[in-house]
């Protein structure tokens, strides 16, 4: 039996890729609404609650998690018991921006200029060193776009202090960027590694809502330059498991922003659109299993159901659209499903996404890939 | 909640390809140990149990089945209830050899000659009708090639006559058919169809090992006959699901063997090879969903693993290998599990089928398609 820390969407596809294969699935989370309840056993409870961890971990082969914000101590109790795979240190890196980018800018790879954030003098010290327009934001806890704000003035700058609770900050540089791109990469407990292609991300309102993969135009160069840096850094976490990266693409540069040591929303497309999916390969990874093929078949779009059911039978009418619900209540900015849609080639794709645009609202799609 | 009856393989891929619909599953079937379990609500209990069959019907949305042998009794009192697909008629004829190809050839669908056996006389009758040699099978209750017998002469049938039980028997002419082949076809509430290719079925010991899919060299007026008699077979019992049928080829004749009313164990490949799996189109099916795509994506051979559990990590390591575990005890005989290989083309499967047959026994593969 595989434990799962977290019981989201991401733990329900990690949980339907695994039972292929044998597997069975336990995830820990604190609400017993966690929809992967739906399909494996779940114990309720908080990360840090001993009793809870003691339910979760007994007769476990291994753990891993399916989301990053679990407290780093309790990943730490149960890789003293259990193999833990990604390291716990992954964790602790992700779940704080400025750690985050000084551990990326330590291995060479470029970032956005950044400033950590106490009070108003590394405030005023930030801006002289990143410019404006910037952002500021929280090191710890945010996701989806919450927890930041964009600043154009100094004075702006100042509020954003103020109501971002002003201390525990990160100043970034704002960079214009031509695009998001993300890659998944997976690295297996022999220090074998795979990557899939760079996917292209598109946001709204702070969330994703549609991933093009591969990445419409993305250079060979481009490609192996976003795999040389995700190899560094699984290398020097000695990473198992699947590793999302994102970048800022300008021109043929690719600027870290963030990353996840986890299957991740930009990877969801793998499921039709790839040989393997993140999801198995994650788990083929912590196994010590060797990974399967990352090759895209085709051209692949994935388009986020952010707090709206779509009409089930008019998305499944679109040739090569794929539904995923997660059994979720629907609630305003919720992800509650994904559709991929795959086809041979961008003309077809862009022919099913025009369908679908007219399904899902909020779809950052402009007629063109 | 959907409900199956069977809990078995079949069911359990039927709930996988479910959830990410948003459904969820609940099985019928007499054994605690049914593998379906695993992923989803089991209710233990004999099919004609009218307490097991009330407690597993409560608050369901609809019944399908996953397998032949159901009492059409239970399928009858469970039809009365709740809407149930395929229809109870379907398994009627699918559970009797006799009618099933009375059937078959009352659509004008040609089948190898046969004739009823429930005596001496008929057996008579019968070997001068089929001629020698000849298949003397149980009309109920078959599969893997159990119940029937080969005879080459007047003496072997007689023996097997006595050893079949003397009656309840169809006697069919040996056909001496180029390969096996099987046709899956789907049928939505609103009668809407779609056909995935022809498959060829290699078999030994009378269980079936090994599928290609799309059958290599099928010629598309082949593959056209094969779906004109599926439809009539489907209109005619306003079928709804999917329905595979196996057929002998001889030249570009089909004769007509046997059907399935269900999922089939030579469309497994379709999980991986096919746009959507036959399991996600079952569902579609039964729910009044628009089908999907039946294309295949590139070559696919399906290797039953009978009776034995391969390396795993040796199997993953095969470039497009994809391995299904169904989580039940190993025993002789008993399917426990397939790999589906997938790959662009047929020397790349070749290559491939060449890898698992040294992890797999039995595959009956001389080195080329
Ligand atoms: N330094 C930056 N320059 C330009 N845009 C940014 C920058 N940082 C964040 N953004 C925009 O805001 C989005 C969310 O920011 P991110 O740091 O990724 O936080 P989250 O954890 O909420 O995803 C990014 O995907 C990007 O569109
Ligand atoms: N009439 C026949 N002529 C030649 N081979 C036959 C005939 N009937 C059955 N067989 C062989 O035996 C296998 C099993 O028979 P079948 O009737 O399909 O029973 P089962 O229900 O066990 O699959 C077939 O796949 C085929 O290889
Ligand atoms: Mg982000
Ligand atoms: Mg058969």
């Amino acid at each position: 039996m595989i434990g799962i820390l977290g019981g989201g969407q991401l733990g329900r596809m990690l949980a339907l890729a695994g039972y292929p294969l044998g597997l069975s699935f336990r995830f820990l989370d604190p609400s017993p609404e966690a929809c992967a309840g739906q399909v494996g056993e779940l114990v309720v409870g908080e990360f840090l609650d001993e009793g809870a961890l003691l339910r979760f971990a007994e007769g476990l082969a291994l753990v891993t998690y399916e989301f990053e914000n679990v407290p780093v101590e309790a990943a730490r109790r149960l890789e003293g018991r259990l193999p833990l795979y990604p390291p716990a240190k992954a964790l602790e890196v992700a779940q704080d921006r400025l750690r985050e980018k000084t551990f990326f800018q330590g291995l060479g790879v470029p970032t956005p200029p950044f400033h950590p954030v106490d009070g108003p003098e590394d405030l005023e010290e930030g801006l002289k060193r990143v410019g404006l327009p910037a952002l500021l934001k929280t090191r710890r806890g945010g996701y989806d776009g919450k927890g930041q704000a964009l600043v154009r003035t100094e004075e702006e700058a100042l509020e954003a202090l103020k109501a971002l609770g002003g201390r525990g900050l990160i100043l970034e540089g704002f960079v214009p960027f031509d695009r998001e791109v993300s890659l998944l990469a997976v690295r297996g407990r022999t220090g074998e590694v795979a990557f899939y292609p760079l996917v292209e991300n598109r946001h709204w309102g702070g969330i994703l809502r549609l991933s093009l993969a591969p990445a419409p135009g993305a250079s060979e160069a481009l490609q192996k330059k976003a795999e040389a840096y995700a190899l560094r850094a699984m290398e020097a976490l000695d990473y198992v498991g699947v590793l999302a990266l994102e970048f800022f693409q300008v021109g043929e540069e690719l600027l870290f922003n963030e990353m996840a040591p986890r299957v991740h929303n930009s990877g969801h497309w793998t499921i039709e659109g790839a040989e393997t999916s993140q999801f198995e390969n994650h788990l083929r990874a912590v196994l010590g299993l060797p990974l399967g093929s990352t090759a895209p078949r085709g051209q692949s779009a994935m388009v986020n159901l952010i707090g709206e059911k779509p009409p089930f039978a008019e998305v499944l009418k679109v040739e090569g659209a794929h539904l995923h619900w997660y059994g979720k209540a629907v609630r305003p900015g919720r992800k509650v499903g994904h559709i991929t849609l795959r086809r041979d080639g961008l003309k077809a794709l862009e022919e099913g996404l025009a369908r679908l645009s007219r399904l899902v609202s909020e779809l950052p799609w402009e007629g063109r890939v």
